[in-house]
């Protein structure tokens, strides 16, 4: 046994392609369709908001695709990126358990959301596209794709939904530093804020909103396609390279995970990391893989699965996934990345072809981990990423109640320098679990489309 | 030549010891002075507040001293920290120069600072202390020692200048994240923080007075000791990790450094990555070192050679180097770190032998240097970082304008997640370069105490 505490691949191991999982499906996943015809969607409908070569691996079914070697050189900035044993952790609990974690905060955005901007601002480049417009909520995500624009000369406008905006200035200032340009939505650029601020000029926006300026700038605009950050194939598949990074690592200390575990709100950490392991486990390994939600906006756990919009505004295609319904409204929590009615259609399918497991924890449980986790390993957790420090540490003091000896290995997605006053306000004692409104969720679930 | 970006070292070479510049002086470090006696002090002055370890390594001139395991435990958290090159920046420069950083804000705290928390820390735990007190300005040395702290179970109080405590929440809700207490100074804990506030309710506080208190705190208390951050010998020696590491680094990039490059606060980053290249120096290497500083606190450019406090209320023995006298208030700038009336004795006398150079720019160029360093980089520089950064840029273009190849090496001593308010204030342009009062530095330098 070693000592190690951190595994890093050398640049040279880093993946040279990406793993879809569609290549090893046991059964096809449901098409995405149109919602006046019920019919499957095909490339052409995509084709005025996303670049060929995205739309081309959104439906693909080949095993591996290359990382082109612009893409691999900007993760060369960040990655490889770290596999760390939290031996103090594990200390601290006096578990017998083993715990791994697969550290994404080290990019320069802090989360691993940069593993599917910069190919996405690359591909966009590639197709002499000069401005990308996108969505965001807390920031995660503008800030990532900021950033590669930043790298790929391409400007970058941002929606950000406009309670953010104003609550979260320092995200904000992240992505002007990168050169972005951030816009609380609703906003009077478009036709689809000009409506919402015509009857609630004080609107706080929401992400339902902001996707739709998005979207309606990128369509507007022969020189601006649009990106997304979650949920889509493509996104999933550029974010596999965590995994593919992690069975490496795993295999340098020496051990087999038990038991695999990711936070999910969009589900795109998960599938990075998932993915490859369920690769694995169709392979023969004996590996328990776990998707971590909030109680408070539980899509895996309490959702249905069935084809439902992607937005809130009713603008994208139907995909078949776990859903709490488009109109949904989860409770305010400080993990604004997993407030999502919805699910990748991938990790969905995989949840109902038995492959994975969900289970759900409410956020003060998450932050009473994240903070024994700071303080063992000095790392302090994004919020969101908290759910999967949650987790790791249940299996942990489940193999110390059992005595038995357990490898377990979660990704810390992010860090969460922006995210302090979600701690101050922990540690004051104001935070709350707000639970969803079943009301609102049953009718929600109600006026899902009558299709598939 | 290699097209690397990261040279990563395994944590099997992590240094084992820490190199100490005073074995290896041409001429020795002038003895610090009692400011009663005007005669050398001696270890017993100084144990009511540090521990023995640590007052054996201020004074010693063994030139290896053994990082303990401990110590190097919690290195491996972080360390080896990443060499990188900055071949984005060098293409968007234009210059033919290579340009390398060291990244110490890998460090949980995000700079350089656990390098010497984490030791303080183990010392303090094995004489049995159960406390530490410091002060923080800008908050990045009270962070790391409450990580630290938390590390080796002991309590941290830390004393925050008031001005930043309430301007800078999200630093002391990191401390709070680590299980430190965060006390606003001046404060009604010490008599010399009780004295400030009956002269001013309102005080905003300043450095000076709370290094009073927290002195006060260790000094009153038999379970208690003080850590200071910066200036004093052992600081300077345990930050020496970065430049062994990184002449390890570079030797595996296949490169020497033609300029070594850090900015000077109190002088510890500066002291880390310059000392074993010092050491490199005096055996022949052809190496320039250069201390970068901000105009508006110019003690190496502009201030004298000299005995001093190195506290403004005259309770710290008297050292010699440069200073600006304890009196001299530098004007308020976004890099708190750098507003520090002296210098490390040790950075001071290696300038006066002529072993080091020291340059100085206004903050707002360093903000300019920092935006194309983050565009190009994707890493957002601490405020007080960015002086080093503009100093790698000023070679690199030096280097394009004479047509010539130069390698250049330069610490980016943190990150500035911390810092966005400051970055939001030069994007809109509300970033000023404030000079320092020319008639209040010849006053303080007319009253540097009369010794030496």
């Amino acid at each position: 046994m070693t000592d190690q505490t951190k595994f890093l691949l050398p640049e040279d191991k880093l993946p040279k392609a990406w793993y879809n999982l569609a290549a090893d499906l046991p059964v096809a996943l449901p098409p995405p369709l149109h919602p006046g015809t019920g019919q499957p969607i095909g490339p052409d409908d995509l084709a005025p908001i996303f670049p060929m070569a995205v739309i081309a691996q959104e439906v693909s079914t080949e095993r591996w695709i290359d990382i082109p070697e612009p893409v691999r050189d900007v993760y060369r900035l960040w990655r490889p990126s770290p596999l760390i044993r939290a031996r103090r952790l594990e200390k601290a609990l006096g578990t017998p358990a083993r715990i791994y974690f697969k550290y994404e905060g080290v990019s320069p955005a802090g989360s691993h959301k940069p593993n599917t901007s910069v190919p996405q601002a690359f591909y966009n480049q590639q197709e002499g596209v000069k401005r990308l417009s996108t969505e965001t909520g807390a920031g995660q995500w503008g800030s990532s794709l900021a950033f590669a624009g930043s790298l790929f000369g391409l400007e970058v406008e941002v929606f950000m939904v406009r309670i953010s905006y104003n609550q979260k200035p320092y995200r904000r200032a992240l992505m002007e530093t990168y050169g972005a340009t951030c816009i609380p939505s609703p906003s009077p650029l478009t036709a689809a804020g000009r409506a919402v601020l015509a009857k609630d000029p004080d609107s706080n926006g929401s992400l339902g909103i902001a996707i739709s300026e998005a979207v309606e700038i990128a369509a507007s605009r022969d020189d601006t396609k649009y990106a997304l950050g979650s949920v889509l194939n493509h996104v999933c598949l550029h974010q596999t390279v965590i995994g593919e990074e992690a069975l490496a690592q795993m295999e340098m200390a020496g051990a087999t995970p038990d038991v695999v575990i990711a936070c999910t709100g969009g589900g795109s950490n998960f599938a990075g990391l998932a993915f490859p392991y369920i690769r694995e486990k169709l392979k023969g390994m004996n590996v328990r893989v776990v998707a971590v939600e909030p109680t408070s906006c539980p899509t895996l756990t309490k959702g249905r699965y069935a084809y439902d919009f992607g937005d809130t505004g009713h603008l994208t295609p139907l995909v078949k996934m776990h859903t709490l319904g488009s109109t949904f409204m989860p409770p305010g929590t400080h993990s604004g990345g997993l407030r999502y009615h919805g699910m990748a259609p991938m990790v969905s399918h995989v949840a109902e072809l038995g492959l994975i497991e969900a289970t759900a924890y409410p956020q003060t449980e998450c932050f009473a981990a994240a903070l024994a986790f700071a303080r063992a390993e000095g790392i302090v957790p994004a919020p969101e990423s908290s759910h999967a420090v949650k987790a790791a540490i249940v299996e942990a003091e489940a193999a110390k109640a059992e005595g038995k000896a357990r490898t377990i290995l979660f990704n810390l997605s992010g860090h969460g320098h922006f995210d302090m006053q979600s701690y101050t306000d922990y540690l004051a004692g104001k935070l709350k679990d707000p639970d969803y409104d079943q009301v609102a969720l049953d009718r929600a679930l109600a006026e899902l489309p009558a299709v598939g």
